[in-house]
């Protein structure tokens, strides 16, 4: 890393790489990108790892505009060193360790002071390409074209600049290819399971979709003490990875014969399940997890993302009648600044599964190899190291 | 009475006066019937007192078969003295007070056991024309047709029978007329607010139609403390109304200009009501709800009757994206047999308002009036007296 940047960096700008989304569904582009430094409430990271989430995947895709808008830095799941911090700044500073979250914690707004919402309403999440405070971009490419932010945190780069507001100091103590883990996926589902819908001990929970997050709400329910695990998933290779996180019965939706999967989970738990997810981002998936769901109690959780056209259909008679609820909650419900602190303390107390997670490892050069993995399905998350040398926080900045 | 009926009629058949609605939408007939003795589990009633809901309404119009059936004695919220019980019979004897209420309580099954359902497994909720445990009616006219029972009670009747799954015995000293409002209107919507959306102290509501259900959800609302009360109906006089009930504020849906009630209620709760009572019978009125919610912890509770075609439709990622949630409850999530007399309690206690809800009271040969007056709006609850002479439990059966 010395040899590459300056060490008196700060307030200058930072030559580094990045892996540059030039066009939709193309592959990276790891180029050399100009990083300025932090504006005010901002802070310049250097990644030390990365991991590949299935919302990069639908962005890098997604082909109308806005949000969709190219080029673009994406990534949102990584673990950095603080290299220099803007005007303004306390919470954070330089050689601070810090998990970037897509969504932003301020502290100061009625919904950040409230333990009942995780939606900040002063820096609101969007697919914006900017920062959150300034509709400018810190990325731009040797020919000085603007290369655009991703969930406020592009972390498919040497070095990014992040709002303080989406940036938790974290314990250095904890391996970064497992800290970065909770930037998103696997705190969004053990968050579904933990906060949004308080699964009970002894419960009955049903996931639909078991890639990362619905693996995650697995664990979750585990750990909130749920006694019976059901996946469904039209892959059967999942049936044996689902079970590493606790999962008990597995559903092949394929193969379910003239039965519909609500009506084989009805069967199977004489009435329906206590909690129902829905973490494939199908509005048909989510009717048959409200349908899976028991009468009197059930609640069904969106976890999943699903296009802003598609609707969700359901009788209100029946929503009356059955007495069962219906929630969702972007990142499982949790407070950034305070609930994943507490989700890597469990893991460091070895009560949270992290190590499961990471089916993969590749080097920077190769994150289009983390790419064509997740699209396949083969991997659950693979990490993408910025320097193969570097696995650790001590290198200076 | 005495002169009426047999004071030995234990075991024989009584013959009695009963409204029989014999086509939907006519006028209910007042003709002499024959009222079988009860079955095993069952308990012979005389009523003192009834009070006319919406939903007998709506079962009085309703055309299609099943499960309208005619002819039909219709009449769910009522008062009476157990005259006889059938077999098996333990819970009540004769001369206690009971309030029949349309969803059962048996005690045994899974959802009764729990304190999350009230939804009886054992005897499920139907528009039935029976009684739950044998398709036969207890009512035949002087012909010897069948007249049907209707939600488990039929109280247009001197004489009903009723299963003692949907008996609560209660305490006498309540006056009759102020007990049965609890049998169906009243506890829907004074459970809705404490038992299905748990209002918190201190937070704001919005109800969505105040007719009895939607001004009870207020005194429910009320009750459990929220201090900012909005009611939204299309009649102006429910304004004044509202305010006995707690109602702080008023919105008249036709009058909102080019707003939608909903970007009302955001702007004067600064983003949202905290909790969004439906209780029109509207899916379009449900998303004016959902749409009034606070995002990240806004509860909509459905409660208004809808029909079972009529679908209400969400987006999936909004439910992801605003961490709301949307929840129905049959009968306001009361457990008939264990909350409805803490309701009752909180009446005698002077805390839960009961006489403000009785607008008018006829006598019962005047029942059609009390048709007139909810088709016109003029009555919140009319009390329906089946002898004038008697408005008290203290006459033998």
């Amino acid at each position: 890393m010395e040899d590459k940047v300056e060490r008196r960096s700060e307030g200058q700008s930072i030559r580094c790489k990045a892996a540059i989304c030039r066009k939709p569904g193309e592959l990276l582009s790891i180029e050399e990108i100009i990083v300025a430094p932090p504006m005010p409430h901002e802070a310049r990271i250097r990644i030390i790892c990365t991991s590949l989430c299935h919302s990069d995947l639908i962005f890098w895709h997604m082909k109308k505009d806005p949000p969709s808008i190219f080029p673009r830095i994406l990534g949102h799941e990584a673990i950095g060193v603080v290299e220099s911090v803007g005007e303004d700044v306390t919470e954070v500073t330089k050689g601070d360790v810090v998990l970037p979250i897509f969504i932003a914690d301020c502290g100061d707004c009625t919904d950040c002071k409230s333990t009942k919402s995780n939606i900040c309403s002063n820096f609101p999440f969007t697919i914006s390409p900017w920062t959150h405070r300034y509709p400018t971009s810190r990325f731009t490419d040797l020919k000085g074209e603007i290369i655009h932010h991703f969930m406020f945190v592009s972390s498919f780069s040497e070095y990014t600049v992040v709002d303080v507001a989406n940036l938790i100091k974290i314990d250095p103590a904890i391996p970064p290819s497992r800290a970065c883990l909770l930037g998103c996926g696997v705190s969004t589902g053990v968050g579904a399971a933990w906060k949004t819908a308080r699964v009970e001990p002894g419960s009955t929970v049903a996931i639909f979709g078991l890639g990362c997050v619905g693996l995650a709400v697995a664990e979750g329910a585990r750990l909130c003490g749920a006694t019976r695990i059901i996946g469904v998933d039209v892959n059967p290779e999942k049936q044996e990875i689902g079970k590493k996180f606790g999962v008990t019965d597995f559903i092949n939706s394929r193969e379910c014969g003239n039965k519909t999967v609500s009506q084989i989970i009805k069967e199977i738990t004489d009435g329906g399940a206590d909690y129902c997810f829905e973490c494939v981002g199908m509005a048909s998936v989510v009717h048959e997890a409200y349908a899976s769901c028991r009468k009197g109690w059930g609640k069904t959780v969106v976890v999943g993302v699903d296009q802003p056209t598609s609707m969700l259909s359901l009788s209100s008679l029946e929503v009356l009648l059955e007495g069962k609820s219906l929630m969702g909650a972007l990142f499982g419900g949790l407070k950034p600044k305070s609930d994943v602190p507490i989700l890597l303390k469990r893991y460091m107390d070895k009560e949270l599964k992290l190590d499961e997670f990471v089916t993969h490892e590749v080097e920077f050069k190769d994150i289009n190899k983390a790419f064509d993995l997740l699209v396949k399905g083969e991997s659950v998350r693979c990490v993408i190291w910025m320097d193969k040398e570097v696995q650790s926080y001590e290198c200076s900045v």
